[in-house]
């Protein structure tokens, strides 16, 4: 089976690892079951001159066992030597959080960036290492970074733009976007290997993040929309909301911005147009209209307390794509 | 009084750290004393895409109270996280040591670097934070880079140019050195202030570093020797070499390599054209020629076995000046 995920952070990484857990209870047919993910890059960040990519990095070293399980996002044992040294040089920014393991991903990415090295095989270069499981693909080897539109106090009536992360991180997206940018995406070409892994996927998944900045900038790389809705596999989400709030994250600041509702509802209307079913959770059982040319949708328990839990809505999501289908194994 | 001194790295970093304690001890005329180091920088090297100045650092560090004492170089208290996560993903170099302190320095080096600002302002924005005490110019904001012509092992009669720091690192001087190239050196421009430092002083000072790869880079700047011929300033230099071996590191090594004695009166050889005093070791009284139109040379005890000793090598420095000419201070 070839299962092809969209992919933001920690979400996104929890949803994979139970995936992946479940799958090693899925017979195959000889050959190995095969996951690419395309994970997004708009917040990246350039930080002290190295790149950071958080949500590449949160899926890779969640899938190659580096993660800091209780924050879901860094590396586990984690010193901030570095940072200490970089805040006595006066240099900032402090808000983001950079541990010294950490740091040594940056650098690597940050040299094979500068030698002319395209993300998709810095990214690759780095998995060889970790040996995540999966396929890690950029959504894009160019460069797009949301920025978020916010009120600048500084001058009435003005408004200033922001990187995601600032928002995200120094403000807690506590400061209302007014706006949600993804500078560059026009121009985005996907990563090699992006669209020919949609279309040829025997099932599509959209795991449970942030349906704007997350999955929103990746079905915003020109080409890639049009992929989902061309191809002949399913393609299944699992909500991000549940009850009426995210599960985890910020994303409800997200859809107050871009004037969507934050319900399990309406981010499947944002999908509408080529989602062929919609996981959502038992509190939300019936609030998502059906029929017609809706998907199909089904409700288990959201909730990924562990990597069983998580493996449980995995394949869920797979029951729900083998139902709309003909046998995808 | 105006002193301009050149520094390689232990040994000047020491010599200066002396210097500067001697000079407390000194009356002024009302205005402070101004020390200008001139740093080498030819065995500056890229690491991890992380531009490190070993030399700079070095002088940095020790005058700022962050050496690390045992070693001469690199910060006290330091781990290496960072270096084993690099070692961890398979990128090397892994025989240059780079502690995770230290890497905040280049990290905000080669951002600054990155942004077009040059080496020298780069330096200064260093120093804000560590206060050395002196001006520390690097002698150019053009990159030169000390290669060694060593045997290459796989081809018969044949040479290879290896940096500087693998030769002296990796291999510790231990593999012949056919050539030492500065190369780059003839398109280099002094640092913006290293020649009217050089012209204007009272006073120049030679530590006892390494008279090739650190004095001679620094000489052969296109204007740094002729400053020296022409300054109106006493030159003094101190000796690196003491009964015939380097105090510390592997100068006998450079010397071979351009065909030079080690010793205290074949270094002063090397400084000919522009020295008016040779400070040499007690132990090589008498060694040197002088009359016509030689420097003077005086002998002291030159092991700087701590603050204090290396503060008398400087006061006798000082001393040997100022009997070279009309009182400087």
């Amino acid at each position: 089976m070839r299962i092809t995920a969209l992919a933001g952070g920690i979400g996104g990484a929890r949803f994979l690892r139970g995936l992946l857990h479940h799958l090693d209870s899925v017979p195959t047919d000889g050959t190995p079951h095969e996951v690419t993910v395309v994970g997004n890059t708009a917040d990246d960040v350039t930080l002290h001159g190295l790149r950071v990519c958080p949500d590449l990095d949160t899926v890779m070293y969640t899938l190659g066992g580096g993660i800091h399980e209780g924050q879901g996002w860094g590396r586990e044992d984690e010193r901030f030597t570095v940072a200490e040294e970089l805040a006595a040089y006066g240099q900032g920014p402090d808000w983001f959080t950079l541990g010294d393991r950490d740091i040594a991903t940056h650098v690597v990415r940050t040299r094979l960036l500068g030698q002319g090295m395209p993300l998709s095989e810095v990214t690759a270069a780095l998995c060889d290492r970790w040996k995540p499981g999966v396929r890690l693909l950029p959504m894009s080897d160019d460069r797009v970074e949301t920025h978020v539109v916010v009120d600048d106090e500084d001058a009435e009536g003005g408004r200033r733009a922001i990187h995601f992360q600032e928002w995200w991180v120094r403000l807690h997206a506590a400061v209302p976007a007014r706006q949600i940018l993804a500078v560059g995406i026009e121009q985005a070409r996907p990563a090699p290997g992006v669209l020919e892994a949609l279309r040829e996927a025997d099932v599509v998944l959209l795991p449970p993040s942030n349906p704007v900045v997350s999955i929103g900038t990746i079905l915003g790389v020109p080409g890639v929309r049009d992929a989902l809705r061309g191809t002949r596999a399913p393609v299944v989400g699992v909500s991000p909301i549940v009850g009426g709030a995210p599960v985890r994250g910020m994303a409800d600041a997200c859809l107050t911005a871009i004037g969507v509702e934050t319900s399990a509802a309406a981010v499947a209307g944002l999908y509408a147009d080529f989602l062929d079913g919609w996981l959502v959770d038992t509190s939300d059982d019936g609030t998502v209209p059906t029929g017609g040319d809706r998907p199909a949708v089904r409700a288990v328990p959201l909730l990924m307390t562990d990597v069983a839990a998580a493996g449980a809505i995995a394949g869920a999501a797979l029951d729900l794509a083998a139902g709309l289908t003909s046998p995808v194994a």
